[in-house]
């Protein structure tokens, strides 16, 4: 038996924030120190490093909930599958519902929950659950939607992964210009056909501090309002975290599919910061002594930010119907997906189309 | 191969409120309206309907993320096995962390990265996740963890429920004497023994608003902060829920497993309302045109009230060690657990203890 994916879809948020509106905001540092430097070279400094230009929010009347039911949609069309015959939906997310304007996290009910309730599905016996696992979190549900089938617990499960991290940001936080809002959906399916999840790897880092690398914590402004928290990074720390262990996993996840490293045609990575991803890619083909193709990696951080569990579902999506910037899958071909993210938590699939 | 508990343990929270400790509080109904009814009243009714006496809180400086690395502890000592070779923790909640004075959730990093921490374990590939499924949580991470066991990702697996209701309640609302605090844990092996998981049944229903049953809402004191929310309940729709659906879904269980109704020797179910509780088991046996034997149900909702994902753990463990309130459980005996709450979920596991 295989794992398929058969149908992927997602929902990019129509509200487009350009660097330019970041130009007029101060922004502090750790220390609770404004800024001196003029805010267009904090901008381009910005920019060449994490590669991103622009990132897409939510509008204030929509919340995480609505946007995963509209990749949930998308997907379930694109697979063609009635939706009543799914034995699971699992919502991948890490900060529940915010409402505009609130600080509140919603998690009551929980957003599979929610989803299911906007699908209009009414089989009970499709289980609906949330999962928190940081960025990896749609990685690690597609792993967890295999097991299922595996299992022989089910055959048919719709992973989405979706945040608003626009709702979560310290506006006074320099960091708060890489994260943005997404939703990206899949149908995993049990079938006869050749290829789908070939292997999968799962780590979770917590003995060296690593729970505090990316975490809920205070306003950089010490003059705003210091019981409200948000999310923070310790980006030197997660950079090198990240080169350190990520290649490895990737690394041990296609070899455990005992696949040779030519055979790899693109990696989809969560795109936390271009150049961090690249670096990341250069030392996985280093593992193997070759050197990294050109066209092996497709990025939409650009345009798209850091939308968190969203990144790579929804990259997957738009390289798979619109062969973005010219990226294209062809039936057989055999990709990485790779994540890595608070917790700190690793994971990579190698998957055949 | 079979799955068997090896361990478990459990965090009792020490601040015991008992009944009394809301003679002095105005409630208010759900048009706002201040009950005139002495609370004397309020209270005794309250009292004879949950069967709730006292209800037990974290301290002040506690999260749940502490509590539940409590209960983990307790959960691998009895189990004796080194934790360096746990394959998964997983970790059931519904409110993340929330210090004393906040109403801020806290989910970054996930609770079972900081437990995993709290418990200083270094291997990396203990994975560590949450699951959000309504008070269902820590049964369903037990059924993921057969799961993952079944389709030979793992071999042992920490699974913890863990919750501080008393940081989401409104204090102007009855409802909010029901809730508790309190942490589970157990360790689930794959084994060659007898017995073990025989069965398990999970179901989601939304497509009559049931995911509005159980929800976060505004305090019914319209003079309270209205921009804050608290765990809310439609209660009587939540009990005819329950009563229409809890019993068919053990029933579904217990016959998934083969088992005779007459062999069952203990039902362990979430603790949200004695009398509910004792409904719901009266018709499941009558299910069976058999009457209900009278030390069937061990509850100890009297004294712990209801703590979410914890009730069904900490009970379980409560009896198995301690023979709670003359219970007894031997080798061999069969068991069921069972739960329902938000999304609105329900689910049960046959068990050979």
């Amino acid at each position: 038996m295989n794992y398929k994916i058969t149908g992927s879809g997602s929902c990019i948020p129509t509200n487009n924030q350009d660097n330019g509106a970041f130009l007029s905001q101060s922004f502090y540092d750790d220390n609770g120190v404004e800024l001196e430097l003029d805010n267009q070279i904090i901008i381009d400094k910005f920019n060449s490093i994490t590669g991103i230009e622009q990132r897409k929010y939510i509008n204030k009347e929509l919340k995480t909930s609505d946007i995963a039911a509209v990749a949930a949609q998308d997907a379930i069309e694109d697979a063609q599958i009635d939706p009543e015959t799914l034995d699971y939906i699992i919502v991948a997310h890490n900060f529940g519902d915010i409402p505009y304007g609130s600080k509140q996290i919603d998690t009551l009910p929980n957003l599979a929950a929610r989803v299911k309730s906007k699908l209009k599905i009414k089989n009970p016996s499709c289980v609906a659950y949330d999962i928190l696992f940081g960025c990896p979190g749609w990685v690690e549900g597609m792993i967890q939607a295999k097991a299922f089938i595996k299992a022989g617990m089910a055959t048919k499960c719709l992973v989405v992964g979706a945040d608003a991290l626009s709702r979560v940001i310290d506006k006074y936080d320099r960091d708060s210009m890489i994260f943005a809002d997404g939703a990206g959906a899949t149908i995993l399916e049990a079938t006869d056909e050749d290829g789908g999840v070939l292997s999968h790897t799962s780590a979770t880092y917590t003995s060296e501090n690593e729970a505090e690398f990316i975490y809920y914590g205070n306003s950089c402004n010490t003059k705003a309002d210091q019981s409200e928290k948000y999310i923070k990074m310790q980006g030197r720390k997660v950079y090198e975290f990240a080169l350190r262990h990520v290649p490895a996993a990737m690394k041990k996840c296609l070899d455990d599919a005992n696949i040779e490293i030519d055979q790899l045609k693109k990696i989809f990575i969560h795109q936390a910061n271009k150049k961090m991803d690249e670096a990341i890619a250069k030392r996985f083909y280093r593992l193997y002594k070759v050197p990294m193709p050109e066209d092996i990696l497709p990025m939409n951080i650009e345009e798209f930010g850091n939308s968190s569990v969203a990144t790579v579902p929804t990259l997957f999506n738009l390289v798979l119907k619109q062969n973005y910037k010219g990226h294209r899958l062809n039936k057989g071909d055999i990709i990485l997906f790779a994540s890595v993210g608070s917790g700190m938590n690793i994971n990579a699939i190698t998957y055949q189309i």
